[in-house]
């Protein structure tokens, strides 16, 4: 359908003073229309394509004007009711009042965008409340009174190691044994530990996917190691690339990330000689080994040697990031050291929830659940392939939460700008490059988090990707 | 109906070597996990269709490995219970099996001696489960998905925020706005975060009461700041001692820990006036607040001078140190200061239990069962005081969960060795001295939590404690 001006919009005498930039003096126009009252609140504004067109200027240069203008709160912007002057276009708050008020809208959802494809959340309203309210009475029913205390144990409770060891080796392939699992508040504490660790052995340097999250690598960068990527292609990290300089390499291996590939066994052999050769240890980052839909299970690395590997896990992506729920199988021979560095946090990881989640899996409630979520996720996949897999090549899909949709050269970051028009939260790839890493070669794409947004909103958000996309 | 494995099963990870028959495979897989134990035995496998349709194999080549499995007795199929892994006699290993049987002990009750009135705990057998449980259920029902996620706001969910301000200010007497409230995993984690403003503001040293908990005085040490022991006396704490050396001073003016006085009206307008002068913090530690018998309630510090106070509070004693909860109402030019120093450990705190907690205040449980404790240890005071008060001096009791029992000059070891020899954990007071303050003259006595046992070893205990003393 041909949006026109004519149909839709007022028309609109904007003044384009030559001299100053073009998007700069497009911006200051529609921001004055809106300002003096000139547009109306509500006003519904002709697309960027059909005002490019009417102006004689870059569509681009029309989306950016709005985005900013978005942004700015002059304009909204809602996927099948286009660009409108927003209800009250007038100054902001003073910056004081502004954060006053922060608190009380926490909700993302009423803060950000509209939509989001940002990766890194389940849907959280597949979180299984009621299964989880009738582990949560079986757990305060079972639990001994000493469990209410001061932790005996600075792994956490037994009954939660004893349920995830059977789980991961059933699950993961892991080589668990309770003895050597270490409850944590989630993979960022996790990782907080292992870089205690670490800085304990005078470890200077940790290898790192060239791609991946800067939060892992900023916790890193903060515990006093620096970060040295390794390059990344269609077999996962360059683990050949490891050398002695690193005492430890952090890696995705069953659906690295962002770009989605598994590591190949030639890779995962090449990591295990490295740490057998050199000592160093292997961080595996299992965040989202549950889900995968068309092919073989991958396996944790951790089964190739738990000598050699610690295997993080969480139940960020299986459950919900705000339980603050993860666990490591540690080496043997690490655990007194990980204990020593976990000691200055042991105040965190409240026992109810630990006892909940052991109930929970003991119960058959969790496989159930990663199975119900599996299914769910593996539709909106095959959707998001079907909606936009004729337009950009689409890859990473074996697994996980996420896709990573290829673009024609050059085009990154117009699509980011046009989604941020469509009001869309959407991360390119290079935002998870590593600074010092190497730009993979040509490569433009967005990551697509479809996991994130709600049932309900999950094809609106659709259709807003689709609109963003060239 | 379709059997599935959402419905049934267990998620089971398989490693199908190519290069073998996937039947031969898939057998030797399942045997070696059934051998090796991975595989529990009266474990229930999936459904040959289920695990067919996950493996992208054929439904026959898993009902045939399974038959094989079947006759070989290492599974077992019964119509109505499906297939499980068979319980066969496995040699145990030695070691393993010893290691296997540490983690059952894990409550101090069974590992310590068989008597404690060592203090810091609540009675733990008094957690209110049913109560907790319902709050859960409320909190669970009324969660907006987006509390699933990662935490919007530094400070904690607002929900606990808007309860606890309501109940602070009017239990507690503390000027309480849910804005300036930081929600934390209990007190250690609230002085860490302080410790970070501290040394953030280039703080050295911190004063204390010259007796305390040691963990708390480590906790500013390894941070980088040197600790200073503030005398006491029969009105708290000698905050007429405080100088501009020390950029802050931690307290516990309701009820000082470990001998029971109450900070006298002089000695904390002393305090907010250093406070004042050399822009110190006063950090007020209000562990055991809700815990009074016989006097006037005393009221937080804080209430003085809201702009020089951080209070800090915790569900430990209330409710149960296993929870990991606290508070810290921050002064408000302090709050940006306290979240850059909390946001290495943002990881940290669980939504369900903030959200479970807000339920339990707003729904007036938790006075209800504050209530209802104060009660049981009131009565255990009076007992304590009845059983041994003829013979000891008994002091500091007119709140909380602890008493001391002055000993006559020069007995504190001995009664400590007949506390051993009677099988009571019990501690002195010497222990809580600060390394560099000066022993209270004379002062030989032992700290007694009463309220660490349960009831029905409360009698024992008390008769082990009358049994220690000369």
């Amino acid at each position: 359908m041909t949006e026109s001006w004519a149909t839709f919009g007022a028309d609109l005498h904007l003044d384009l003073t030559a001299g100053r930039g073009l998007r700069a003096g497009l911006t200051e126009a529609l921001r004055e229309a809106a300002r003096s009252g000139r547009l109306a609140a509500g006003t519904r504004l002709p697309s960027s394509r059909t005002l490019a067109a009417d102006l004689g200027i870059a569509r681009n240069t029309v989306a950016e004007a709005y985005a900013e203008l978005v942004a700015e709160g002059w304009l909204t912007a809602r996927q099948g009711s286009g660009t409108r002057v927003a209800e009250r276009a007038r100054p902001r708050r003073p910056a004081a009042a502004a954060r006053a008020r922060r608190p009380v809208r926490t909700g993302p959802a009423r803060t950000g965008p509209a939509y989001s494809l940002v990766p890194g959340s389940p849907d959280l309203g597949g979180f299984p409340r009621a299964a989880w309210l009738s582990a949560a009475r079986r757990a305060l029913t079972d639990a001994p009174n000493e469990a209410f205390g001061y932790a005996a144990d600075p792994r956490g409770r037994i009954e939660l190691r004893r349920a995830l060891a059977g789980y991961l080796a059933r699950a993961r392939g892991v080589h668990a044994d309770p003895e050597r699992i270490v409850l944590c508040a989630g993979f960022l504490h996790g990782l907080t530990v292992l870089a205690g660790v670490l800085r304990a052995r005078r470890v200077r340097e940790v290898a790192v996917e060239g791609y991946g999250l800067d939060v892992h690598r900023d916790l890193l960068v903060r515990a006093g190691l620096r970060t040295r990527p390794l390059g990344l292609d269609g077999e996962g990290a360059r683990t050949g690339e490891l050398t002695s300089a690193a005492g430890a390499v952090l890696l995705t291996p069953a659906h690295q990330f962002p770009t989605g590939v598994a590591l190949t066994p030639a890779r995962r052999a090449a990591a295990v000689d490295w740490a057998r050769t050199t000592g160093g240890l292997i961080l595996e980052d299992d965040y989202d080994g549950e889900f995968r839909y068309d092919r073989q299970p991958v396996g944790a690395l951790q089964g190739l040697d738990p000598d050699r590997v610690v295997y993080l896990g969480t139940a960020g992506k299986s459950l919900a990031p705000g339980l603050r729920m993860g666990w490591m199988v540690v080496p043997p021979g690490l655990l007194e050291e990980v204990l020593a560095a976990k000691r200055p946090t042991d105040w965190a990881c409240g026992v109810l929830d630990q006892l909940t989640l052991a109930a929970f899996i003991t119960s058959g409630a969790y496989d159930r659940h990663v199975r119900g979520m599996r299914l769910r996720y593996r539709r909106r996949r095959d959707e998001l392939v079907a909606a936009v897999g004729d337009r950009v090549g689409v890859s990473g899909i074996a697994a996980g939460l996420h896709a990573v949709l290829d673009l024609p050269g050059g085009t990154e970051r117009s699509v980011l700008q046009s989604a941020a028009w469509q009001d869309l939260a959407l991360h390119g790839l290079e935002r998870f490059r590593h600074p010092e890493a190497v730009a993979l070669p040509g490569r433009d794409a967005v990551v697509v988090g479809y996991g994130t947004p709600s049932d309900s909103a999950w094809s609106p958000t659709l259709a807003a990707l689709a609109a963003a996309l060239p």
